[in-house]
């Protein structure tokens, strides 16, 4: 990571939402880094921040979350911000109102920042064409989930040092997982060379068009890699056919003690969280001494603080 | 309006509780409309308020609300006020508490102002009368919505200038709606002639005992009025037979493009939202030049800063 | 109640969790209450606290709750912390994450104290041994309620002066009360002589072992004790048979004007709420200056306090 630190001063050529990791640059994804960095020192030295005092904060998700939404939640008080949980059960969206109409409301109310989180893939996209508050995307539909891409990253680099010409497998869903999807265009970016795996059903095709390479027997790549990032499986996605029981993917596709020996000493497992524990990732993996997945919840915080200051 | 602004100090004659625009006279009303231009001037310039530090207001919405409780919760932090969001389901209230205990135990708590909405009308002035706290009703049943009818008198007036003598025609569901209720009360004592329209079997008998005038076909009245307010008509009532359709009601009493050509220029549409696009306000009216509907949403933060200031 | 006040530097033996009275010793108990009535005298002065400025409070509540869920927001917002409400439903735990990564996933997320309620026994034990933040339980199944019998015991030394030597008699399902069960600890250590009373189906066997005394006829002692505690009825009870009807139970063991009328003046009677009127108690008495229910709520907030400044 580019050691220089981005100036506390907000640059006019900051981005005013963050839709997706396809549309940020290296030099963008390195600056956010880089003030997570610097903000988890401050933090460290319980230096509080007022970068967005009086501003307010809007969460409006869509989807069920709790991990995402109360990690935004929590940076932005960390900036000194107000933060309105706007919960689409039971309020305006039930009664009828358009998307658009209920985040214009929402903006007019009084907030700068809406945080959202939409079954939809594009929706942050389309919003944030239509209002002048800044809009984050904290998960859209099959698409990106951008702030989980950047704290991964932050944690690779953390334990690796340098993402340049590193090998991660990210290991998985990743026909439904807009963390994959963000994740393989994040790490692109930064020069990694990314390998996935998984179920060939829950394989998107043209999976390479996004720079990454497939491989069928994950089991024969696990010594050359630096990283494992476990998807999380989601027990909706059994009913459809492509993966015969929560069972046979453990058997065939968990991450467990055998395939962990297999990883050289020093690389870092991933999980986006929350685990399923014996289905894609085993007991004893998700607390061994190489799992960083309590790390990347904690790297969160730093991340959307960054984040959150850059769209503000 | 009068330009004199109130005093910053809280004058012993303030009323200790916001039940209804009915207890207020147009003195006060006024009060809290220049209160709330400074407010906004003040939001303006980011300059912060501290008025209800270390005050608790807490939102006790017993009917599904985001917009008018995001509102009065931006409102009451832009003051300083931490915000207690207290949800009814699942709560004392389904253990079989009675609604006052409920409230006095809100009290005790330690809040100093309790934004209250209810199914039934007057529990918000039963309940002023048996606790210390302020009482804020933010709707009670078909009786009052005070809160919307200021933030609409304030929002008419930054487009027309004066109420006085002006003419307003409130359209739609005026049998079971407390914004009508409460925009009668409010514009009456404010000098504006106002005309309400809709269903025959959506206009309460003896309407005009409370100052208004019922006209019976909407459009011949349209060339001479300087405010269109629309009602929003909740699909609910449909069931009860006052209204055979949404798509009966669209073609009869939609405010659509032909109407507003026959409103003159500089006149202004408002609705308390949520709308239903195509039912009672077609697309292109909610979002032509002269729709305020977002405004309203906007301007219900300063005129709830000087309702929540005036009671605590 | 010991007149010294606990100094404001925290003391290094302070306990870092709240699990139950069973832990605490009465000089642990006295400082708390101790430190609780000099929050009081703040809050009346309407000074403002920042112990736990910067500091991050996640109330975790699997159990339906407002009243403790609540007082804990109030208590941590007035020491200058942030609250985050966790809310367990449509969160990772209903993705099958399991308990405990939740809990770890809140710490990680930047919380320094959890107010945890779960309605198994040991879950803030167990919990406490697994992670490095702050734990406070908030009720855990039938076993222990700390906070609610803190504020107790505060409430009555403000209306008694002094609990060495007192006589309290609970009254009612000591069987699922973990309010009895965290009362009989905390009035023991202080020196109280305590009286438990109900219908034998709702008195655990072996009751004496925790230091207290069953009396089959709590009428027969009204005359001698000090006060009286009722609990609630929980209505789900009903069905397992131990109790024949509310109506039943409010002949036989309601406390009434009847059983009010034997009791000395100066007694106190409380309630740990949601009162069930008619049932339990009756209306007279719940509203009788005797009743110091809503006291009890009350000074919920300044013990809270000081249970938030010993664990933080």
């Amino acid at each position: 990571m580019n050691a220089r630190l981005r100036s506390v001063e907000p640059r006019t050529t900051n981005p005013r939402h963050l839709l997706g990791i396809e549309e940020l640059d290296r030099t963008q994804i390195e600056a956010i880094l880089s003030r997570a960095r610097e903000f988890q020192r401050l933090l460290r030295d319980g230096r509080r921040q007022t970068t967005l005092a009086g501003k307010v904060v809007a969460n409006l998700f869509f989807e069920d979350s709790t991990r995402t939404k109360s990690s935004f939640e929590v940076a932005a008080k960390a900036l000194g911000a107000e933060v309105l949980s706007w919960i689409p059960t039971g309020s305006s969206v039930s009664k009828g109102e358009t998307l658009l109409d209920t985040v214009r409301t929402v903006e007019a109310i009084g907030v700068s920042v809406i945080v959202i989180r939409h079954s939809s893939s594009g929706v942050p996209h389309l919003l944030s064409r239509h209002v002048r508050c800044s809009i984050i995307n904290a998960g859209d539909g099959v698409h990106e989930h951008p702030s989980q891409a950047l704290l991964d990253a932050f944690t690779l680099l953390e334990h690796l040092g340098t993402l340049q010409g590193q090998r991660i497998l990210i290991l998985g869903d990743i026909l439904h997982s807009r963390v994959a999807r963000s994740n393989i265009h994040c790490l692109g970016k930064l020069g990694v060379e990314v390998l996935v795996g998984g179920p060939p059903t829950l394989i998107p095709t043209g999976i390479e068009s996004l720079g990454c390479r497939y491989v069928a027997d994950f089991r024969s790549v696990l010594e050359s890699v630096d990283a494992v990032m476990m998807l999380r499986i989601q027990r909706e996605r059994l009913t459809d056919a492509a993966v015969p029981s929560l069972r046979e993917y453990a058997i065939h596709w968990g991450f467990d003690v055998a395939a962990a020996a297999r990883v050289r000493e020093g690389a870092v497992i991933l999980h986006p969280g929350p685990i399923n524990r014996g289905v894609e990732v085993s007991y004893e993996v998700a607390d061994s001494p190489r799992s960083a997945i309590l790390e990347q919840v904690s790297n969160g915080l730093a991340v959307r603080m960054a984040i959150l200051e850059m769209v503000a």
